[in-house]
């Protein structure tokens, strides 16, 4: 079969890999409908995170369970399945908690699979899923409608993880909140800013497409400027003060330093972009403003059982932040459009 | 009159100053019946934040009205008064969303008052109240007994820090906490953790009349270790992966990486202790941890009104943080006390 494999800074190739199989008695094997790229594997790409020799990739998948190890009892062949962007047992203390991607047996899409294993990407033609019970939620009705698809691969990462921003922010009725960054995640942080109850939601964006799609999933302003003009065009929507929350959904020093000093006295900056090699958060700003700071690695798994059945009844429609559709075998320029910006989202069907 | 002024490193002095009198129809002037002395005075005193010139200092205070301009409404002649480490309006934005240390006409004793004037220090034996509507919480009834008067004390300060670290951690009914930090602060973060409804609180201090004042306040649990076995120790007794909350109530690099490293994943850290030059927040380790930071300076004037009514019919009693009296007269000997830790809080009756 073939998958994806990154070999170097701008160097992806769709190769030829073995056939996966089950290793262990709870895994499934999975054959792969639709994957995607995401903002995070650019890191990658362009060579912040350096590649030290070729390694799977690609961390976003849905698909059709193709077969299960002796242990799995909550999947089945024949399902069609959502796959978070790890490997969780959802039983752990953490995993209880809420906190998925802390969970003690967990591991990574083309990493480390947490059990000694070698997992593979999400960017091929099939894989072998780790802890398939933990990990893979059934989507009821089995295979969905083909306009469907695009929705349900955004619970993977993108949507959950705007979801996760919102709520690590705070986000509830009434709330008013900017949104820094414009890429998918961020497109879905303004969805679920709105779906949470927000009152007021800015997107800060100067692309015209991503400006329109953001108020299209329901914000009410916004705000092309950045920096000093940025922050100052906050405090002017909002009572001279700014918003109460601020989601950063880049991972740059400088979006988090815009979220930072954008959000109100006693705000609160939500964040999921990874971070790229910093910042340090200044802890006298932070004290002086009273603004908190909370976010991270989405859990994903956590959320998905909330967030399904709305994008079944169609309710949430985050698949429209998909503005590309590529062929697997054209994984090399589905990166290459992301990375130029040419493209927000590139869906890939195998 | 008399109050004190700060020249240098280690050199505090009780002076003669001009009478305080009214300089604007807000204001008010204060008889002080008990100040005491801060662990964020010492910052000055020990030489971390340097002193230029010699400045009047001093910000915990109670006392009784004396005077009042021609626009104050809400305090009168001879009420016994509880004001903040601050001075603020209670009514502009900020205050309304809780954040009165953000007071947009807000200012500092000791330093500039908001008003462009300067404002006179706590630890003196009367003082000029600016806002005094807003600033000043009248406490009913009149003179209290004097065995009231420590508790009344601590509102200024200590006590509505530690319940204000405490709900930036987000304490709440079964929260598991520990804290960071054994003096006033931190002992009171102990009492209002456990007032939360904190199912268990661990005092982290290896001082053995602070571990029993912590015991006393409802901590559940001592731990004496610090670092990297503090950090185990905390796993140890918490599932393996330590507290829910962890209050820091110190404001040094150890003391923030102690409480970042010992919150459990998805934790939360409530940050109070006044950060002395640094540090900076590793933003790496809070992404994949998901644990959260959220404090600052303490807005002790939304608080005030919340836990009066709990000090005055007993039931709050946090004035035990006081472990030594002394005549103000004597204020270096208090400095000197604090400094050397052979007291934990010191209180000064003029």
């Amino acid at each position: 079969m073939r998958a994806t494999v990154i070999h170097g800074e701008r160097d992806v190739r769709l190769e030829e890999v073995p056939d996966p199989v089950l290793q262990h008695p709870g895994d499934a094997v999975v054959r792969v409908v639709a994957a995607c790229v995401c903002g995070s594997d650019l890191w990658k790409y362009r060579g912040v995170q350096p590649v030290h020799e070729p390694v799977r990739i690609g961390h976003e998948f849905v698909g059709i369970v193709e077969q299960v190890g002796d242990d799995v009892r909550s999947v089945a062949v024949g399902d069609f399945v959502v796959a978070p962007f790890y490997v969780c047992d959802n039983t752990c203390v953490n995993c209880r908690n809420g906190v998925s991607t802390s969970c003690l047996h967990g591991g990574w899409w083309g990493s480390e699979d947490g059990t000694g294993s070698s997992a593979d990407g999400g960017q091929g033609e099939r894989l072998r899923v780790p802890l398939a019970d933990g990990t893979l939620v059934v989507v009821p009705g089995g295979l969905p409608s083909d306009d469907l698809v695009p929705d349900l691969l955004t619970l993977s990462d993108v949507m959950c993880t705007g979801h996760h921003a919102a709520v690590s922010g705070g986000v509830t009725t009434g709330s008013t909140v900017a949104v820094v960054g414009d890429g998918a995640v961020g497109l879905c942080a303004v969805l679920a800013s709105v779906r949470l109850g927000a009152s007021r939601v800015v997107a800060m964006s100067r692309h015209e497409a991503r400006q329109a799609l953001a108020r299209s999933f329901g914000a009410t302003d916004v705000v092309a400027e950045r920096g000093d003009e940025g922050v100052a065009r906050l405090k002017e929507l909002f009572d001279g003060i700014g918003p109460d929350v601020v989601l950063e959904c880049v991972g740059t020093k400088e979006s988090m330093d815009q979220a930072l000093r954008s959000a109100r006295p006693g705000g609160q900056v939500g964040f999921v972009g990874v971070p790229a090699g910093g910042p340090e958060l200044p802890v006298g700003r932070m004290f002086s403003t009273n603004v908190g700071v909370r976010g991270g690695v989405a859990p994903v798994r956590n959320y998905l059982e909330e967030l399904l059945p709305e994008v079944l009844d169609g309710r949430l429609r985050p698949g429209a932040v998909f503005d590309l559709e590529l062929p697997l075998a054209e994984v090399a320029e589905a990166y290459a459009a992301m990375d130029e910006r040419r493209a927000t989202k590139v869906l890939l069907r195998p």
